[in-house]
């Protein structure tokens, strides 16, 4: 697991490079997330190879890009932020009007100062995103726009890391790894993920599950991903989850799966319950990531996500302002152990049965202590006994936390003590 | 469709007419119904034939029927108004004490000008029914009193209207014709009943279910016409609909099934919602018609009512105020509008399921639009959107509709512009 | 069914009896209540028996014990209140300083005039009990304290009826008899069962179910009675009930089975909510007596108690103040009355089906009366429509009285008269 400031290092050493859904960019993104889990693959997919409905796209590249004014001074230029050009502009080179010009030109009049980030992958078109504040200083009859770039058949590349547990079953960790300099969304994703992993790789003990990190582009990504592993995922998908806005320190968020109501859901409200932590809940009507794939009819995979602010519910998102001042090391470091806590329940997650009928003979056993003054038992002996009460084969650790008001951890805790007294028998 | 026009001149030329169980102002009313919906067959059923419980009762007439006072003249004239006479009353003729009169006098002294609607079906009686303020002027020693009436066997009639749909599943509209001059209830169920039948003819695209209408007197005929019919209509009736108190313009009411979880029911509910529509809703218990029949155990036919103001639940009920002066033709034709969209939800009510596994290459399929500027969807691409993650095969139109936030139309424009695009699939 | 005044007059008797787990005060207690129910039978089982986890413990008596102080007087005497021994307690004799003495009393602070009931079941060690203000005047520097008892391999006594009805089918009346003298809890259970008891046996008319009344040491008691007894149990028993806490007049309480969903619970709920008794409902969580083993996973009996006031809610619970002032003969009466109320439901509750499709024809049947000036049924006529309208064969008595929002009472006289009718058909 990173530190904080390892955390930190890396966002600042991620977040200028330029991503998107394909390009160089990716590749050293993903070269040196591999630094971190070296078991990482790189993978690749061919332009227009086909992916259910879709097709990869281009690759595009970015040479140089430009605006001059009649001075001949450069006065927006992509070298200063990769959010100057619209995404997957086609090349032009041209002296064109200041009106011209302004059909070209995307601003976020809410954040007068912020770049916006805007995309244009489908179809052919040339764009510059500036500030509000900027675009009313253009003033010139003419300007000289150069965007030199490149789209041609090449490849969409993706990064994977399976780590195997002892069962084949697996938990998903997916995220994306196609924007531009932007902090929560979208480097919070990947960092949080790596750091995960990194952790999850570190652990002596082998895990139980197998863990399946997946760094996509979004949409187009995901979507290539399931259709070439469809079955696999169905077949062995416990439960997952897409990580993303998850570096800000100002809100927690939880995006549920289409009904709400697989082990994805429940691990993540127990976790938040249990940390006590108060969250927004947002209904699969307001998904918004990769989810939107997962839980499609007929993928049908249990995928939820844990944010803190969630993506289009604060301003600086999908700008230049959600940049290195939005996010911290601090922020990632603490969702990173959220995740981890998430996932350790889904490890610990069984189901008792009680292995006795009737209760135990707690004296003899010497699970609990009673005072022969006050027949009441202590909190934690009456948690024993309540644990037991529903260890009846149809609810899991999760399920008889909430029942008897215990943490996932305490009731645990319980679990572990009562099979080493033989009082409990559990099953995945 | 008969317009309010047609429909208040319609109700003006039905509303004298003696209408009782049986008798002559029944098979009257049937057959000016079926001026306007020439396919209706007027049948008929012996008196004494068993239907599960019950017999068919004698048929009944009234030939003449006043009260006289001391000095010869008629007080009270049937001629003057058919609710005068308790009906099937037998005949009887005699000078009689004013004290003897009083007990065949029955009044409603919560509406002291109206005279209330009595009935004595299946015993041996004879009554008048007067205004409270009338009965308080009756002053004399004497009356006489004459009753020229007639019950024999002979039949009790119905009207039967199936308008085959290409499909033999059945919406089932049944109504009731078995009351004197009363407008409300009951007249504006055959009036909203025809003019949906006759709406349904003059469609030039087949439906696709077949529309059953049954214009019946009510309890004993639709306990007759189940005993002829249920195997069948258990096997077909897809949803039904009672239609009564339908002609004022106070209220909206609605009166579900049994235990409230059929599709007429959700239709039902969903039409009063779609159209903003505040409504009453009352349980099985409130039950006053026919769906006691249809929804009755072992019967168990999906079967409501939408109302206006619910029988029972306003004064004039059930008394000569029920009149013209209550029931409009434009309240009729909102009545029929209302019916005729819930139908047309019954028609397009289909189950969508997605044709491709996770979200469709929107960009070549041009079915949504998207600003480069803001991701977020138009509010109708994103309905879109949520109508295919919901596409899964387990939910209906009117399900996905309430999802969703969308009205049921909506749902349904995005439904076909989805089959045309060949992303989702349907069945019915 | 004994009266206020036999219940009250027998409460007295057993009072002053030294219960416990085992010894001659349980064979007395069930002696006594023999002579009230002649078919009891006392059973027996050795000590060192083995019950599921469990052993039958050692038998104990108790021969003398006291405290005297430095004058030679006795200050604490048993043969005053066997509270004042810690239940358990082995055998001392011996001269000891305060100090010492002081490691050895228990009192209650918190009701300071009381001696508090403790035990010791499991291990070796004697005690004394006393009041809180008693033991403020223990100002001598050495104590001589005498405790003649023994602990041997000897009996454990428990009681059993069984009242054979038509059906081998069980509801089980279980209650406890191992306290010394304290009267709610526990000498009103066995009171309330033994009353109980009687009424069936007196009954000229066999009863339906078959009765088990279990008089048994609680926990151990029940956990024994378990280990020899369960797959007949599993198989045979519909509803159960362990009586306890129902001498006093305060309040009204119920605890639920393990998911609160058993025929039980419903019979409960049902009794309670009739008689219009305001009543706290208390969880599984705030379980504390032998549905602890009834309810148990495997063991999963239908178990619920109906109390006054809850074990561990007043003040006077496990104390010397938990005595003949805090219960009455009355109580015990109306706690006896209620159960066989709950018991007379579980008798009665069938599950009715129409037996003709549609609704009778009441007018032949002379059923209902329907006045002829108003079409409205009379309130207990529409409750006969209701009835009809549920009696769809998923129903027993219990729920249709709640959705037709009748007394349970009401609707078996109900279902009586239509089945008398002909018009129902009822299944057990």
């Amino acid at each position: 697991m990173l530190s904080s400031k390892e955390l930190q290092e890396l966002l600042e050493r991620l977040f200028p490079i330029h991503r998107s859904l394909t390009g160089p960019g990716n590749v050293k993104t993903l070269e040196i997330l591999k630094e971190f889990i070296p078991g990482l693959q790189i993978g690749s997919v061919r332009s227009g190879e086909s992916a259910f409905d879709w097709q990869i796209p281009l690759e595009w590249r970015v040479y140089d890009a430009y605006i001059e004014n009649m001075e001949g001074k450069r006065i927006v230029d992509y070298s200063d932020n990769n959010l100057h050009v619209v995404q997957y502009s086609q090349s032009y080179e041209g002296k064109i009007t200041r009106e011209e010009l302004m059909s070209h030109i995307y601003t976020n009049v809410d954040l007068p100062n912020a770049i916006p980030y805007v995309t244009s992958y489908y179809d052919d078109y040339w764009g510059f995103c500036v500030s509000e504040n900027f675009k009313k200083t253009l003033r010139d009859p003419e300007y000289v726009v150069v965007l030199r770039t490149e789209k041609f058949v090449g490849n969409m590349h993706f990064g994977e890391l399976l780590l195997p547990g002892k069962s084949k079953e697996e938990i998903l960790i997916s995220t994306y790894i196609c924007h531009p300099s932007m902090a929560n969304n979208e480097l919070s994703g990947p960092l949080v993920a790596t750091s995960i992993a990194q952790h999850i790789v570190a652990n002596k003990k082998q895990q139980l599950y197998s863990y399946r990190f997946l760094f996509l582009p979004e949409t187009i990504g995901s979507i290539f991903y399931l259709s070439r592993n469809l079955p696999k995922l169905k077949k062995r998908v416990k439960a997952g989850f897409v990580l993303t806005c998850m570096g800000d320190n100002q809100n927690w968020s939880f995006l549920g799966s289409r009904y709400g109501n697989t082990l994805a859901d429940k691990v993540s409200i127990a976790i938040l319950e249990d940390r006590g932590i108060k969250f927004d809940s947002y209904s699969f009507l307001d998904r918004g990531s990769d989810e939107r794939q997962y839980c499609s009819p007929g993928v049908d995979l249990p995928v939820v996500s844990i944010m803190r602010s969630k993506y289009g519910t604060y301003k600086e998102y999908h700008t230049s302002e959600d940049n290195l001042n939005f996010v911290s090391g601090e922020s990632l470091f603490e969702s990173t152990e959220l995740m981890l806590e998430a996932i350790s329940i889904l490890e610990k997650n069984v189901t008792p049965h009680a292995s006795l009928l009737c209760e135990p003979f707690y004296s003899k056993r010497l699970i609990r202590e009673q005072s022969r003054e006050n027949r009441k038992l202590t909190t934690y002996n009456k948690k024993i006994s309540d644990f037991l009460a529903y260890s009846d084969g149809t609810k899991d650790l999760i399920d008889i936390s909430r029942i008897i008001g215990t943490t996932f951890d305490e009731t645990h805790k319980i679990c572990c003590e009562l099979l080493q007294a033989g009082l409990v028998r559990t099953r995945v």
